[in-house]
């Protein structure tokens, strides 16, 4: 296969959906979204789409609905704990209108944990073992209360630690296609300067992304270009030809990470 | 009118779209969403939604025309300046179905800008005075490149500084509601604990919104409790009932903003 036709393998794609009120609320930053970007970009799955949701199962139900039958892969975060705000399981049943009850398996977990930590195993924390009808648990390595896969969707906690060894979980799971490179520099000149020039290149470099990102750092101005491929000598290229359009600009340019 | 009985004006909700690859690629995190979040909610405007997509004009269509019909106000970030991969203002135009110009008044302001500090006034630099028929300009006073507002629509800025003075500029033109209120303590106890007190408070006050949120910090396990409501007496009320509800379980109780 010729390295610029794609086969449907070669780009696979995801979509996030940060379940809750406390991000909305501008309460909390949001840490997981480019948590989640990276590791899935280090097995060749592109992040296209985040939306941030509230506590609403309706809401839930349509986001997670599109969602799955748009992309490869959905991942949610938040909603998966004891607390009656706690509604994401809930929401996944419905919008693949499957049952939810006790999973035996998550029960066996949860009561184990609880019985070696001393801690009572109460109606409340019995509601973490609801999983819906056919999903797979997703193993939680910090709180013991596990996630889950149903269909493409795999649903995890929002507290960052949790998610974060939920998805370490995850990865080896996920079917990946070409992993998108990247090439990027930092130039200390305005990028109405060079945006003719650049407009050039992305025409002439199709598979090639060219991202422009103006910046104001202590009254300086400066561009970082950031050039994306999922092909390795396209991006070369691409990436030395943008050094030469820049050299008649006299400026500083650091090659960045 | 009842404290309990909202109008269609007591509760205003907004739309958040980040528009740009370089968050959903991990790359940049973004700082605007709690911006945002925060500013609206000052003025008693809700972000209900928030959706990060890529720079593909169709994606920006659906969202946009979605949201603007779901939400009293959208705001988008991103996309307006001078390069190729800037492609908001078009995408919002195809959006609402008119066409876009050279804006008269967006001219002059960048026609003088650049006269000031004699900087070319390229034809890459010109784009960014290419606005949708119909709408009106939102002043940019960081780099003048301005905003626009389109329906219920305002556009601006991904450049945290620019975005952040682009709304300075758009909040007087904004009809809020009621705001809403919080109140919020942390209790060093896991929230299964208390997550059927809570859940039966949640249903005694069905006007205040209560979130609970769990954290892990250095080995010790607590609780973010939240209580947001538009009605003060009642937020009052369930925040007193609250911290009745957690005297028994002799925990550490720090109220927090």
């Amino acid at each position: 296969m010729p390295d610029s036709v794609s086969s449907s393998r070669d780009i696979v794609t995801a979509a996030m959906l940060v379940i809750g009120d406390e991000i909305l609320s501008g309460r909390t930053q949001d840490k997981n979204v480019s948590y989640l970007a990276n590791r899935l970009g280090d097995v060749g799955i592109q992040l296209h789409e985040v939306r941030i949701i509230p506590d609403i199962e309706a809401e839930i139900v349509d986001a997670v609905n599109h969602c799955r039958r748009k992309y490869d892969y959905v991942f949610t975060s938040g909603g998966i704990g004891p607390t009656h705000d706690d509604i994401t399981a809930d929401s996944i049943a419905a919008a693949f209108g499957v049952g939810i009850d006790f999973h035996p398996e998550a029960m066996t977990i949860l009561t184990r944990h609880y019985e070696t930590s001393g801690i009572e195993f109460n109606d409340a924390r019995k509601r973490m073992a609801r999983i819906p009808d056919g999903a797979e648990l997703v193993d939680n390595p910090v709180s013991k209360a596990p996630g889950f896969r149903l269909g493409n969707v795999f649903v995890m906690a929002g507290v960052p630690q949790i998610m974060q060894a939920m998805m370490d979980s995850i990865l080896p799971a996920l079917q990946g296609g070409r992993k998108m490179l990247s090439r990027s520099l930092s130039a200390n000149l305005p990028e109405g300067k060079v945006a003719n020039a650049l407009g050039a290149l992305q025409e002439k470099y199709p598979d090639v992304s060219m991202g422009s990102y103006p910046y104001f750092r202590q009254g300086n101005v400066g561009t970082n270009l950031v050039l994306r491929s999922i092909y390795q000598d396209k991006l070369e290229g691409a990436f030395s030809d943008l050094k030469e359009i820049l050299v008649p600009f006299n400026c500083d340019i650091t090659e960045t990470s």
